[in-house]
């Protein structure tokens, strides 16, 4: 039903329809293209700009060694069957569920196949047996340049861009932390055989961002702002004990209770929250589910989902909220070599006492002669640990075939100055799917007055603002609607312009697209300079000076006012 | 120096910099990608929003029928050749060009193989040998889904999910030319080896707009607009004389000289160099280059380079106006087998008089006996001119082994009722490249005072439009700069807050990333509530009350008019 009026009245549908298609891609037409860019408009300033963000843009394909070293290439895969006969190919842990009610997460593929065999699962489409399962790389492959061994792949996350930027972009902000930087693009994840319309795309658009803290300073200074602000949870505490009905906490109590690990997630987790509320999705749909640790990404510590539900899709995850620890900046200082550490200047240098291992340079030269540069080198690298070891387990330390006594070395105390430290921040990440906000936020506008639709998407995030009707296609009155439509069209709103049909056809098209506001011009307008307004969710009309059209029309959209009463606060 | 401040300063940089780069991909940092963010906006502003044109979104990855459809599978490729000593690999016609000062646009492979020869152009690496010139594709190559078979391609141009779309596009607008479709996203190409930084980029922001109109009517309406602008044109009949200095023309003569073969395009073309001429390029800097018929793309019947003149690079192309006729729907007609024409009702029905072509049952039955079924249906199917001609020129029709003489049919007049026509709409392309827009803007505000670096980007697009600054860190004067910028920042300004160093070089750090305004606490501030305000462009400064601040901020930043005169427009 929604997918029908989506499809007709150009909001999305599947790509590629005159060729056939291919799933898990769509289009968005005109109006759905203006609701996702004013969702993601509102994203920006919610989170980039009111939490001091920085954002940043990076390419969709990368080279395969950041997803090498991002764990991405080994652990970003799923296993598929392909069946012997017909030579489809299917996602093997789905198939498998299909046909029994099957914890399959955790499963290895020798374990699938064993369940595969066991439970006779076959071919859905021709019946035929199924292969062993292999596991399918579901990062879209591709070369870059010339060279068949470039490999790259399109970026599966934003994340990595902004993880192996971090040492760039922490020098811009003064290495000051805490640093969110924040991304908004596409990603593509290969899916092997997605069924799930808009929900499961092979393309889709995410918005996300990392925050990047002090592991020794990871308390939130804004928490108070949401410590009270109720929560529906799911911790996995009580999900391994078999129950999902969600807790109904406070940020602060989901703290102390230990069910979020982390402030920063906590507070991001509440701001969530209310930004899906201000999409129009009421609380009670809305949950966040705790991950278990086999479902988990292989770089979380712990990670919760955002969910709403949705009537076809039943809870679906909206956004992402995963504490990812220091595991990628690590990860990618070891591979790249550079050294990505923040450095923290102490506020007063630290003095301190190092033990440190000197050689004992006569009794060296007596034991080892001509070898004795060798060993007095060796003696000043090796590890102070590892010879104390062998002395107090052997009596010596070894080194290839060079035996140190103690009588070789001398451990003194030195004094060394300490002007700051250098550590590797910690990160939670807060990641949004633009096409499943719009998804959900026109499942929850959707709305049946008199068996006419209506699309109560919210005021602020509406495709088109106001539309402009003559009554009547003649006597002057479309050039009147016209130019009170290039006059709005100039001041920045989304306008449109309908001519065609009768009034009532008109509105009840406008209805149907979620237009908030109708402005129609009619005779009356000619004499005394007014027209109506008519509101999308009441019906309700007022009469409106054409001089006041643009702030009243500014008003009614930035607020949760009546037209009503804007328009009595004009007139008095 | 540019691109060093671009650098440093978090405009842009090149990307995957830990893993030693990849050419071709750059990064935005903070402040690049906020301006390059506003530039799409402005475009979006400038063409979507005031040429009433729709714009949608379609996926980067595409399935390979697309491309075959579009001729981008055969014609999207560019010749490579390979050292055989380091088995490096050049773009052969580039490689060919840095030897030899000679044309290389409409070379065949057989000819570069033959000018690499005769020139003894070698590996400019090794100096090995070069191998025979290929071709290389120059789309970015993938599989969706698990069948290796099912060829995917980033795609290297927008414009195709604008095309396959056409048809649902069209039903939602009824059917009504002209049609605008604009889209802004990612496009990608495969270069061979490209060298110039920021302006050859294999992945790269296009914003471009297909204008679909009815190549029976194809009179712009809204010429006499920019009939008078002037612009800088060098037509291909110039270039063909060897005249490379552009001609002085109004859009009206370039018309009438048939320098521009189409209204529409000219239109968008004077658009064009407004919009240009907005980012702060002054037109002389400026000029519309047409490409000769080899160096077109093949979809193409006229294209005019949208040119503006780069220190490090000459003249760059920023934006591509191409007539595309009916090039494209055309191809995905015939691949896809829907029909895409457009159906336009006549006013009146037409009563039209057909010649039709009727068997005579006696004759043919007398002649063909048992056969005279099949021979009547042939005579139904047959084409009228088709017999006309085999009458004429032999005397009979000739139909596999049946021959048809004169007397086995009649020619009647038959009126038929034609309610519309159904036609395939011409298109006009014009086609922006973010990145190059971004660049071109940053190098004509880049500019030196007293040996400071002062950005000047146009106020409108800067991507921090005021800084709030503390005179001192202590006294309170952080704490009430904080409510400031908090205020600021919560109606929307992009604003930054910065308390460390001296206020001069705070003021030069403001300056070189191109922030108009600086707003300063000082003591004064405690006792009368006002700051100052100081443009970076004069580097004046007028004295404003908290209360009015963003009121002027908001004039200061969509005017061209002075500080000093919005401040005296205050007080008066």
């Amino acid at each position: 039903m929604l997918e029908e009026t989506a499809r007709r009245r150009g909001f999305f549908w599947p790509s590629f329809e005159i060729y056939g298609g291919a799933s898990g891609f769509i289009d968005f037409g005109p109006v759905g293209a203006a609701l996702k860019r004013k969702i993601e408009e509102k994203w920006r300033d919610f989170f980039v700009r009111k939490q001091h963000l920085t954002e940043i843009v990076t390419p969709i394909v990368m080279p395969g060694k950041v997803f090498e070293a991002s764990g991405h290439v080994a652990h970003f895969k799923d296993p598929m069957v392909e069946c012997t006969k017909c030579k489809r190919r299917y996602r093997a842990d789905h198939l498998l569920r299909e046909f029994v009610p099957v914890e399959t997460e955790s499963l290895t593929l020798d374990e699938l196949e064993h369940k595969i065999r066991e439970n006779t699962v076959r071919c859905p489409e021709c019946g035929g047996e199924l292969s062993r399962p292999e596991y399918f790389q579901t990062m879209f492959a591709t070369t870059i340049g010339p060279y068949s061994e470039a490999v790259g792949y399109c970026r599966p996350e934003a994340a990595q861009g902004m993880f192996i930027n971090f040492k760039r972009l922490s020098e811009i902000a003064r290495e000051k932390l805490p640093l969110g930087v924040a991304q908004i693009g596409k990603a593509l994840r290969n899916e092997i055989s997605p069924r799930q319309g808009p929900i499961r795309l092979r393309e889709f658009t995410i918005m996300e961002f990392e925050f990047f803290f002090d592991p020794e300073k990871k308390s939130c200074d804004q928490l108070e702002n949401v410590a009270n602000e109720r929560i529906r949870i799911v911790p996995v505490e009580l999900r391994l004990r078999g129950l999902e009905e969600p807790l109904d906490l406070t940020v602060a109590d989901s703290l102390r209770k230990g069910y979020i690990l982390n402030e920063w997630m906590a507070y991001f987790m509440a701001l969530s929250k209310r930004f899906v509320t201000e999409l129009g999705i009421p609380l009670d749909n809305q949950r966040f589910h705790e991950k278990l640790p086999k479902e988990k990404a292989h770089y979380s510590a712990q990670t919760y989902d955002h969910e709403v539900f949705l009537e076809r899709w039943g809870w679906t995850e909206l956004a992402g909220h995963a504490y990812r620890t220091d595991y990628d900046l690590l990860m990618h200082s070891k591979h790249s070599g550079v050294d990505i550490r923040v450095f923290e200047k102490h506020k007063e240098p630290v003095r301190k006492n190092l033990r440190v291992l000197r050689p004992v340079a006569s009794t060296v030269r007596r034991t080892f002669k001509q070898r004795t540069h060798e060993v007095l080198e060796l003696i000043r690298k090796a590890d102070l640990n590892e010879v104390e070891k062998g002395f107090s387990e052997k009596g010596y330390y070894q080194f290839e075939d060079l035996r140190i006594l103690p009588e070789h070395v001398e451990i003194k105390l030195e004094e060394e100055v300490e002007t700051g430290r250098r550590f590797i921040p910690h990160v939670v990440e807060p990641s949004f799917g633009a096409e499943r906000l719009v998804y959900a936020t026109l499942e929850y506008a959707y709305s049946k007055i008199k068996d006419r639709t209506v699309l109560r998407i919210p005021r602020d995030l509406a495709p088109i603002q106001a539309v402009v009707l003559p009554l009547v296609s003649r006597d002057g009155l479309p050039e009147l609607a016209g130019r009170i439509y290039d006059n709005l069209t100039a001041e920045h709103f989304d306008i449109e312009y309908d001519e065609a049909g009768s009034i009532g056809r008109r509105y009840a098209r406008a209805d149907e697209v979620g237009v908030p506001l109708a402005v129609t011009v009619d005779y009356r307008t000619k004499d005394d300079e007014t027209v109506t307004l008519r509101d999308r969710d009441s019906w309700r009309q007022v009469r409106v000076k054409i001089n006041d059209l643009s702030d009243v029309i500014k008003r009614y959209l930035s607020s949760n006012v009546s037209l009503e009463a804007i328009e009595t606060s004009l007139t008095s």
